[in-house]
């Protein structure tokens, strides 16, 4: 398998015309079950970063863009409404129903999709954002 | 300049998750204009075939995708309706108005795109087919 190398400084940089949209499916499959088990990618251009690190809005990248990362994350999900992934200004915090990736019919293991928003300030006065992240945790 | 290699045997070989989803300015000014050029080219991903070897449906290819390719084509475009590209079941034909590319304020050269309809079969009886195909004449 080639290696292609897109992801630099925790950006991607593509040549031009080139959109990286993958469905969930491929995500999860062909990239994050692959890192998980140090498999070779087909190509290396999700950045590796701890989303944490970054305010939403700092996180490198275009900001126009929907961007993809690997994160690597030892913080654990509670169950209820605890916060659970804090940055400088705030928190992201589970919302709505995980969503299940891949189907079982199909036979091969299944992944996972949470929905975060992101709050700005501290609770309880905390104010929700437009900021969405989906997480799938390996 | 890197050089990536997508493109073999007549198609566009990406990785899971890639898609190539140029803008008119991307293709001319970027691949097509270098091309002729014969300056690198961001990525090796436009297949080179001879575009009127192929009935439309037979061109190599995700036959679901829009395709891309650069053909070396030594046919002349006549004025007004003369048949100017022949395949073994048809021929391409000129519709509608020739489109610009790229904005001449932006101080480099333009581009220009051409709209052709595949019709099946042989003039007068040729019937129109939706298959349809876009040139940039360089």
């Amino acid at each position: 398998m080639e290696k292609f190398i897109f992801a630099r400084e925790g950006m991607m940089k593509l040549p031009p015309g080139l959109r990286f949209q993958p469905t969930d499916e491929e995500l999860v499959f062909e990239y994050l079950k692959r890192k998980v088990l140090s498999w070779p990618l087909p190509a290396s251009i999700i950045p590796e970063i701890n989303v944490c690190q970054f305010d939403p809005w700092d996180l490198p990248g275009d900001i126009e863009q929907e961007r993809y990362f690997f994160s690597n994350n030892e913080a654990k999900y509670p169950n209820g409404n605890r916060i659970n992934r804090a940055t400088a200004s705030g928190y992201w915090k589970a919302t709505g129903l995980d969503r299940q990736i891949g189907s079982s019919s199909k036979n091969h293991a299944l992944g996972m999709k949470k929905t975060l928003v992101f709050y700005r300030g501290k609770t309880p006065d905390a104010s929700r954002t437009d900021w969405i992240m989906h997480e799938s945790p390996c």
